[in-house]
């Protein structure tokens, strides 16, 4: 079975139990408080193409099956994921302001920024009771052994969040910061996805540790690849430029990079915001002073460590041939 | 022994529960994020009064005891309801606009809206890590009933709050939209603090229900006084008048009983916002209407039901009394 069998087999159910989940916010009769966070999930009629693409869910599920699992039985845990993914981005608009999340009007856009926290904060609770039914699909200890990974990656987090906005004020960041940044807004979640898989297929420590090293190359190499596509990608050169890294001021890897070139691209950099029209020009400069090739490598080398970890699991199954197909989807894709 | 000698011997292991919790966040050398948290928590240099009163935390180790269980395997749950309510306490403030808290700058006010819906979220996944230390300290399923309940109460608040925030801009409101935004914000945290307890002492079912119930009976009637107190506490009448119920234009019990009554304090409060030097006459006002009698009435009543319901499950232990006590001083508060 391919990814696309596996998917079509795993994308209704995580679904429902999604919607089961987010259903317990209605208890009571408030089907006005649910509807915010149904509008969120992507589920109410305006929503056709708003659904997210529900990638983690998915790699938890691949994972429990590769791993020798019953993939069924990881679905607490999928819909967890991703319910924690959608708490981070309710209040990551808020913080970063972003008016739009997948071609619609953010939460806190159409509710305002007090009812958005606390939409917010319902996911969150959510998210963690999901976890819990692990309880009933696997075992009690499976379910607290998942819980406390899932709040740690959490507070893993949070932490990456503090450091984004951080860095926002600082001017003296080089690569070296960029890691620990991404390793909690991104790579974390990714890995625990991926040792929760293999967690519930009741795998020993080493596989659990190499699932976990899988999601978190993984994750670093997909930030690093967002990064090069919001640079250099279509959309940043074309028509979008004004949605451009180098025009948001978002420090990036390849920004970063080229600020400690101390050459043309950082002296612009710290001359104030760069305009949409500047962007192919300073893209150029930024690629002589070698951040392109620079990304590309660390990209290259990071997706290697992920594909690395993955085969030293010599899980020669359905389940691992869908993971890494999927984790080529990610890497290899233009926006 | 009595309430003070059994706080006092808990106090300090409940604070240290919630130091070893809270330190999480400081992994891998994160100082200043962790200083974030415990400027809220009351543990930096300028906090000599800035310590919460643990009002929670001490109902649910009392109520473990008085359950006839051994309180300190509680403790884990202490520290859980404690940072709930912080959490909660973070994020309202920002949805307020809050500026001090226990005689301090709030969380936003120093470091900014971003940043502090960020430290409230680290400190909701400290919360719910720290629940799950009761696998160590019980058992895997007291562990996860716990914290299921716990999640659940944290849902129950978001959806209180919800209503609050709601309220604002609502003018049809009769007291009989007052208890689910109460029974979300104030009441249901309590109830679980004392069902909590009962759960970790194992006691049966109906001693849990009959503690859950004392502890949201508590609850409403604590948060009935705290809006009696909102008006014609001695605060609200003399220097501190900005701060009456009456001129923030909460609409707590009272209120909500004056605007059924279509009389001159209805008519008044649509008029527009009240001023502090209004306070005394509108306050009298509202009396001679009969807000309160009523609120008087209702706390009386609320705390009839929450010592009936303590009083049905016939412990005659230190740990009730001191519970029993506790109650009363709550009750009886001026402020």
């Amino acid at each position: 079975m391919s990814l696309n069998d596996l998917s079509s087999a795993m994308l209704p159910k995580i679904e429902e139990e999604l919607v089961s989940v987010v259903r317990r916010a209605s208890i009571n009769g408030n089907e006005q408080f649910y509807s915010m966070l149904a509008y969120h999930m992507g589920w109410d009629k305006s929503a056709a193409v708003a659904l997210g693409k529900r990638i983690r869910p998915l790699m938890v599920l691949l994972t429990t099956s590769a791993a020798g699992g019953e993939w069924e039985r990881a679905l607490p845990a999928a819909a967890a994921v991703e319910l924690v993914h959608n708490f981070s981005l309710i209040h990551d608009d808020i913080q970063d302001g972003s008016d739009l999340r997948r071609g619609r009007p953010t939460v806190w856009k159409i509710w305002g920024m007090p009812q958005a926290i606390n939409v917010g904060d319902a996911m969150f609770a959510l998210a963690h009771s999901a976890t819990l039914r692990l309880a009933d699909t696997s075992s009690p200890e499976i379910a607290i052994r998942a819980s406390r990974l899932l709040l740690f990656t959490c507070l893993e987090l949070t932490r990456g969040q503090y450091l984004d906005m951080q860095y926002e004020n600082r001017n003296d960041l080089t690569v070296d910061d960029y890691w620990p940044m991404v390793s909690g807004k991104t790579a974390a979640l990714l890995a625990a996805c991926t040792e929760l898989g293999a967690i519930i297929a009741g795998a020993n420590d080493t596989t659990c540790t190499a699932f976990h090293d899988f999601g978190r190359s993984l994750g670093l190499a997909f930030q690093a690849q967002d990064d090069y596509l919001g640079i250099w990608g279509d959309a940043a050169l074309t028509g979008k430029s004004a949605e451009s890294d180098l025009v948001t001021g978002k420090k990036s890897l390849p920004v970063l990079f080229g600020l400690t070139q101390n050459g043309l691209f950082s002296q612009r950099w710290f001359e104030g915001p760069i305009e949409p029209e500047e962007v192919h020009t300073i893209a150029k400069q930024l690629e002589v002073e070698g951040a392109r090739q620079f990304t590309q490598e660390t990209t290259a080398r990071l997706t290697d460590q992920a594909l690395n970890a993955l085969a030293s699991i010599k899980a020669d199954n359905a389940g691992a041939e869908a993971l890494e197909e999927l984790a080529h989807q990610l890497l290899t894709r233009k926006q």
